[in-house]
């Protein structure tokens, strides 16, 4: 396509103006020297407002998240990974193979181009690691004061093999409770960042796609999982609760196996936080048929992101459909929903 | 699912607040009391955070939008049905059938909840005209002062039916420029009534979903259609350059049949707008074989949404990729490329 416009946008000192969302001159060039440039494939490149896909054969998984994260950069990730890192473990917790993405931007006026550009080439990197070409997008931009810097919303597009049947509502008593890793990082990276907290050891967000991990106990265990979900906004805790509810059961953790970083725990009593509650983005857990675990664990524990996965409850019949948790100290407690919100803007 | 929760939301003098954004007891109850109620489908009762859809066999067109309008509620619509209708007709301008839509959410903390409801409602008729239902969605709160109102960020999906081939480089020398109707109407009703004018005849948005119109003429010219388009941001100039540009053509219209309605021209004069450039959300234009202009004018005709369906021009050969126009007083003048934002926030 002949360029339309006679100079390169300026990424070093320059700012994303009320014309770059205007649909005319300069909305085409920012899409031309930076988004088609970083995300690169030949369906952007096709410049119509749709992306034509050929999918093979199957039950379609789709999602969406909008990310609002504050601050938009973080250890261990940005918005830009996370956009991409979020949706394609939502499509992937259908046991789903994520395939495509798509991405909506909201720009504040003002919004540096260089921090634009950090975010879309970290978006672009992390789409590529996963596997899912960011496809079709749109970008709009509101006044100064009326947006936080970058808004972006994904939606992600999968296929799922036949024969696998994953949902909230297949928990059954007697069903093995998983996780894939420590719980809670990526919430206490971001509020120690916000907190301007340090510590010996840096916390790093966990943000990363598991659709490799997915792919992995699905072949070992196409039909002993049962559910499947990444317990990001609310933790640990409300993703139970959900499955409790869905699946009309009850459900036990134990605190001892639960994996908990070191300097997570120190971090979330000085910041007077439940790690239960924390925000991850690189975790799953799992509902599977209990003597599926053992296969289940092992497959988990030799995947880089399922090192330290670990058995931490079981599912049982309920009909209050509580979450209870055996604490370390012997007794049993109730892991309720959280009510209210108790990290703002963390995903 | 036994509500986790005790009082019903307030919808009359109620307000969006932070915890509804955080993926606790209040976000549950917003997605059960507003969305799940009014976007009723089988899809969002699962509560998962994926919808599993099955699709016609047949190639996939998927289309992304974040709408921003200011202000939410307009002459003819509002970002409700506004964020159904621009995803509707994206997927729809590939000659797909849309079929499912999601939505992202970014709600303005102190937002009436009476809004909110009434736009989820919009949203809903919106998506149930179309024939596509709210499949799956998010939900995201920001404090005050860090958004503007609600922002909705739609994705449509759709099956293209085989043997059709539409995109926008598809436009060769010879072919005929047609348009679905008057244009204008909907940049011209939001920018009177942000600036409190009025007019004789009431002004509304062409807001509305094409694919219905889109389905009659892929059926009476399933490969004559080569371009469709809705002009929206930038208004039609823009769509006629992006086509240009695609399918290194020219084009060429003539004033005198451009459908303009009177008011709107009006309108345009007082706002020191060219109507050309002006937003539309329910229109199209089409590139088509010119042998077949005049099958497509008339099943354009019977449609509701193409009643005022013209023949506005023809595509040439042109190195420089213009688009020109025949005046009415007899001249030819380029029609540029918008360089900025003539109307932000107009979708």
């Amino acid at each position: 396509m002949p360029k339309p416009y006679s100079f390169p946008l300026d990424f070093i000192t320059g700012h994303v103006d009320m014309s770059h969302g205007g649909g005319g001159k300069a909305m085409a060039q920012l899409i031309t020297e930076l988004f088609t440039q970083h995300f690169d494939n030949t369906w952007l490149q096709q410049q119509n407002d749709q992306a034509v896909l050929t999918l093979p054969p199957g039950r379609v998984a789709i999602s969406t998240d909008s990310h609002v994260i504050s601050p938009l950069f973080f250890p261990g990730g940005d918005i830009g990974s996370l956009a991409v890192h979020g949706t394609v473990n939502d499509v992937a917790m259908s046991g789903a193979k994520p395939l495509y993405i798509t991405a909506g931007f909201i720009i504040e006026e003002g919004f540096p181009l260089a921090e634009l550009k950090r975010i879309v080439i970290s978006m672009a990197n992390a789409a590529v690691q996963a596997g899912t070409p960011i496809v079709t997008g749109d970008t709009k931009v509101v006044e100064s004061g009326k947006a936080d810097g970058v808004f972006i919303t994904t939606t992600g597009i999968g296929v799922i093999p036949d024969g696998v049947h994953i949902s909230g509502d297949q928990a059954q008593p007697g069903c093995a409770v998983l996780v894939s890793g420590s719980i809670g990082d990526h919430g206490v990276a971001v509020m120690a960042s916000r907190e301007n907290l340090t510590f010996q050891t840096r916390i790093l967000s966990d943000s990363a796609a598991l659709n490799g991990l997915v792919a992995d106990m699905v072949a070992v265990a196409p039909t002993a999982l049962r559910c499947l979900r990444d317990p990001t906004r609310g933790g640990l805790a409300t993703s139970l609760n959900e499955l409790a509810n869905q699946s009309g059961v009850g459900i036990v953790i134990n605190e001892a196996p639960l994996p908990i970083k070191a300097e997570v725990k120190a971090a979330c009593e000085i910041l007077g936080l439940d790690p239960l509650y924390v925000a991850n983005e690189g975790k799953l857990v799992c509902v599977c048929d209990a003597n599926a675990a053992d296969a289940l664990l092992t497959v988990m524990r030799n995947h880089p992101l399922g090192r330290d996965a670990a058995l931490i409850g079981e599912v049982i019949a309920d009909p209050h459909h509580f979450v209870q948790m055996n604490t370390a100290f012997g007794g049993r407690r109730i892991v309720d929903w959280p009510v209210g919100e108790q990290l703002p803007r963390i995903c």
